[in-house]
């Protein structure tokens, strides 16, 4: 119970926004238009009007339509740790601008009627897109509270980036896949994760009592959030406090290395098996073997807990630029800029993909035939496209055949990507389609 | 009473630091080995010990020698707002490092034996120190919790960027020093600087109700402390929530205009002033006018109340070399790698310095003969050095005379520079006087 009150103090706006989602106070449809921030002047004022401050200990900064502000703020709503770009040059993205993709047309999923491009970036809230054509900017466009020089909430994209590291570690030696997680960290022991494999945390195959599901104020994910939040308990407060603490009370259910069944705190095992094994946060790995090495434009964060426990389920901000930079990264197997900054073979193993038949058993209606690999989504497509994906529209969508990446930050008002693939998928496969026909 | 509560949950902690300054718990006077960061292993493992972490709501995070390590990681304790340097190149500054250095001899302030730069380096508990001869780096050296690549707390010296932005806002015609505050900022009219004129609050010669002595648990300093603390207030805080609010409820003691007197929350009402007339965060104007415009090699951040406030007081973190970058800047008379980035007559007025005599008043021991102008401290000597300061050690000194730039971040278990000052001020005279004999 103690658990259950301290949840709503910390989420309770959160969770009547989720319940909501989709619609205004008013009952109207939000759209990319009547949420814009620039309308709301979201902390604008010196103070801000008391209907225009967006608080993180209220709840308010992630009610919509200030969600759309705050998805671009988070340093200012709570602690950050940074990952630094070091101190060189950027590497400068060269520019290819395209003429006309505005009015690319796509055929929604599930629909009849075309959709250009255009029409596509307003239907979902989109942020921030950045189209790389054979490592050029082709496409960049920005709305909302994102600029080139601001960073936006990867949400769930940032389980591609431990995911990567972890298969970096994997190929170092420094990790066994086929090994369990107790033996790295015995405090799991008595967790469900204690006899399930490093393999299978990486591929969330694990059998774990723990619901994803938002609009339930009992699932573990609140838990897990309520766990991690910054801010001090409440004095009744008994519940796990940190992240590592939830961790070790999840419990079993069902036989790992089964089904795919996509739960958030695989990750956050992941980003302490690689804290555990490199004796460094996962914010300084990801500086050392990635940020500082593509000449990022800017330093990334990631949102902590009370004892400086990184979140690498969905922590990560950074820049929309460097978020393409990563994806050409992989997209060029591991290579940037003249430089090897992964192993190929790293890269080719995420993008063969997990276990189909695994993947299945989620259920997800516009992933029909994806897989789930190393925290990366693999379409199987023809293209053998594979993406990175976030909450609220985030997707990092590599498309190897056509040499093409596509960055997006969004800030729809419904979280579950399911509402949001049938105007993006088809879209950027359009567009690679597109960008195949053209010489450059 | 609520509020005395409140600020001693807040701070007590801290309070306690600072009564027991320059002893460690077990009576031993702390020293730079003893409480080098390095021997603790603050926040190190996954997790770190319990008696190895580092909390901000508990204040730890600024206990001896804890402090050391925190200086350095306040992006991680607290929420912070961003200082862009946008998104281009660094500039390089030029190195010629100069051999010996370690061994120059000064002799302490009411000393008689001589002391050696590098005694000093750790009898002041640096963290990191830069000297700049002619723009060029010809010593640079590092401790504690600082790298090359990492960022520090500038504690008051943040006044000195805000009191430059004052200038330049006077400078351009959107600030009149002579007119009122309450003409700017009514909302401050029924309090002590509403009659206080823009010049006065620049200079610090208010006369206000407001003690800055960190050892009386009722100073004003915890109140506002308090009020900008961004956690939440504990339920029964009966007091200001803001720092604007706080501001506020300031009230008058004898006349404006006639003694110095070093109370942090003028530049807080300065921030509010340049943050009115320009309609943007002093973080915002400090990024377009300077941190952009130097080719700084890091973001900078200042810290930020519950509203997103940045405390201009004193919330300032910053690499060590950017902080140089600045203080040649204000040697070359407002220019930088060929551009005028600040107007020479804006440099030259704040060197001119303020009345010798208001500064007299404040019985600067330390600081004989100095007076203090738009939040920079003038020490009228025959080099016409000038500088910025901070609590527990923070320095930027400029020597226009010898060219040189000295930029030090410490952690020194005292705050007050008054015990500081013996072992900083005339090994840095020592360093001009050395430098001047160097042809280059």
């Amino acid at each position: 119970m103690a658990i259950k009150v301290t949840v709503f103090l910390f989420w309770a706006l959160f969770l009547v926004q989720i319940a909501s989602a989709g619609t205004g106070a008013d009952g109207k449809e939000w759209t990319a238009k009547n949420s814009d921030p620039a309308l709301f002047n979201w902390m604008v004022g010196s103070p801000p009007p008391e209907n225009r401050i967006i608080r993180f200990e209220d709840g308010t900064y992630f009610q919509y339509p200030q969600m759309r502000w705050s998805v671009c703020h988070f340093d200012q709503l709570m602690p950050t740790k940074r990952v630094s770009r070091g101190l060189s040059a950027p590497t400068q993205l060269q520019r290819a601008p395209l003429d006309g993709l505005n009015s690319l047309t796509f055929t929604p999923m599930g629909g009849d009627k075309p959709m250009t491009w255009g029409e596509a970036f307003e239907a979902n809230f989109t942020d921030g897109i950045v189209v790389l054509h054979r490592g050029r900017i082709v496409y960049e466009r920005y709305a909302g509270a994102l600029t080139p020089a601001g960073r936006h909430a990867a949400m769930s994209m940032t389980k591609s980036f431990v995911g990567l590291l972890g298969e970096m570690s994997i190929h170092e030696g420094k990790l066994d896949e086929k090994k369990l997680v107790r033996e790295y960290i015995p405090e799991l022991a008595a967790s469900a994760f204690g006899d399930a494999t490093v393999r299978q945390v990486l591929d969330m195959t694990t059998g774990l009592v723990f619901s994803e599901d938002y609009s339930d104020p009992n699932a573990g994910i609140w838990m897990h959030a309520a766990a991690g939040n910054p801010l001090p308990k409440p004095k009744d407060y008994q519940g796990p406090r940190t992240y590592y603490q939830f961790l070790k009370t999840v419990k079993k259910q069902g036989r790992h290395g089964v089904d795919f069944g996509y739960k958030t705190i695989n990750t956050d095992v992941l980003g302490w098996l690689i804290a555990r094994v490199t004796g460094k946060p996962i914010t300084e790995v990801l500086s050392q073997r990635i940020w500082s090495r593509l000449g990022m434009e800017q330093d990334a964060f990631i949102s902590v807990d009370s004892i400086g426990t990184p979140f690498a389920g969905g922590g990560l901000s950074a820049g929309l630029r460097d978020l393409a930079r990563f994806g050409q990264m992989m997209l060029e197997g591991g290579r940037y800029a003249g430089e090897q900054i992964v192993p190929a073979t790293v890269i080719d193993k995420i993008r063969e993909g997990g276990s189909k038949e695994a993947f299945k058993a989620a259920g997800y209606k516009t992933l029909l035939g994806w897989s789930y690999r190393s925290m990366w989504w693999i379409s199987h497509n023809d293209h053998g496209a594979f993406m990175a994906r976030g909450v609220h529209g985030q997707s990092l969508y590599i498309d190897p055949t056509a040499r093409m990446v596509i960055a997006r930050f969004a800030s729809h008002p419904t979280a579950k990507n399911a509402k949001i693939d049938p105007t993006t998928l088809p879209a950027y496969h359009a567009m690679a389609k597109h960008l195949m026909t053209i010489e450059q």
